[in-house]
């Protein structure tokens, strides 16, 4: 019989695993979009010295903070909340493209990688390369445009990720039209994916969000594999 | 072209899915356990008729709130935080067993199953049906006995899930002393499983924590497809 309190280390050991991680550290007062009024707090509220050695924390974060994805209700007020989502869209082959433009995601550059109806698009631009992207805010974060949602519409992919905070960039006209196309289309998005050490290639995600009752978003793991 | 912000219904439609939700909906005052100090609060922030048709809410929550997974910092000072976790863990086959005893989870009754080292188990009991769960704290919860986790520890399972909020029942000293002897021999616990609609059987599970930057715990989606 194992020791009642007693512990060893780890008893399973694993090989090194597939899966990369394509999520950004959820913290305190981490930096968040333009439009979110209250910033993030993370904080302990229960510590092992007071509390039978127990820790627990609070979580208070809007549900756009972090890696997270925008379910259709985000802009649609009869869309699908994100406990409605499909999660046979949020698991399945994805594509990761890299983006040349490093001002934005047009149709030009997109109508080079031959894209497919059903395609779940990950698009690693500069952003990824910017080493302040978790302590500040940029306005000409690389965005998609509404041309380019247009396009991604008429391929009919099903879901985009892309690597920072808003897939519409930081101008709130763009931000909302870009926007309103994909989920009006039933595209969904992923934003704030850390993509640095991932390559242009083929993979296979897996992104669950939470049955967050009503959400119109919420904070999410996104891990990829390659095939 | 598509319009530019006109829309469709989902274009791409997928096969009925193979993957049960065994989450519970993650909603604003929802029952928690004895230990958590502050009701769970999930409340819209922006509303659609006020800023520019955008829906946005904001979600304080304990890391124990809904359906959530421990990491074995909840116990263990120098244990795994939640963003630490091996997803090689946290995804792959598992089993569900359908526990008879009304009371507990005893060494007796999982002699029975044949446990197998590296199992991933989720145990389905009387909790599953009791229709108020959602409502109230019921400190009568199957649990497993501080025997029962030691006996899970010496058959080095890797994961266990629950159907109720604490894997110890509404006892303070059993909930310690059961949550304790798992994290501390690195067994995964997953709390407040759905299992309602689920039969004993083999099946493949993803749970994916947040990336919780130095978290003891986080809600979670969970989900299974028989194998």
């Amino acid at each position: 019989m194992v020791n009642e309190i007693g512990g060893s280390s780890r008893q399973i050991t694993t090989p090194k695993s597939e899966w990369i991680d394509i999520s950004l550290p959820l913290r305190d007062s981490m930096v968040q979009g333009p439009v979110e009024p209250l910033t993030p707090h993370i904080e302990f509220i229960l510590h092992r010295k007071k509390f039978n050695n127990v820790a627990m924390c609070q979580i208070n974060i809007n549900s756009h903070n972090g890696t997270h994805i925008d379910a259709p209700y985000h802009f649609i007020e009869e869309g699908e909340t994100v406990d409605q989502m499909n999660l046979d869209t949020t698991i399945g082959r994805a594509r990761v493209i890299e983006i040349r433009d490093n001002m934005s995601i047009k149709p030009e550059e997109l109508k080079t990688h031959d894209i497919q109806p059903g395609e779940r698009l990950l698009f690693k631009t500069r952003n990824s390369s910017r080493p302040e992207r978790m302590k500040k805010f940029f306005a000409d974060s690389v965005y998609v445009t509404v041309e380019g949602a247009s396009f991604l519409a008429e391929k009919k992919v099903r879901l985009v990720g892309i690597d920072y905070i808003s897939i519409g960039g930081g101008g709130l006209e763009n931000i909302d039209k870009t926007h309103l196309i994909l989920l009006n289309h039933g595209i969904y998005i992923i934003e704030d994916l850390d993509l640095s050490e991932v390559k242009a290639g083929k993979y296979e995600i897996i992104c669950l969000p939470l049955r967050l009752e009503g959400g119109d978003a919420c904070p999410v793991r996104a891990i990829i594999r390659p095939v």
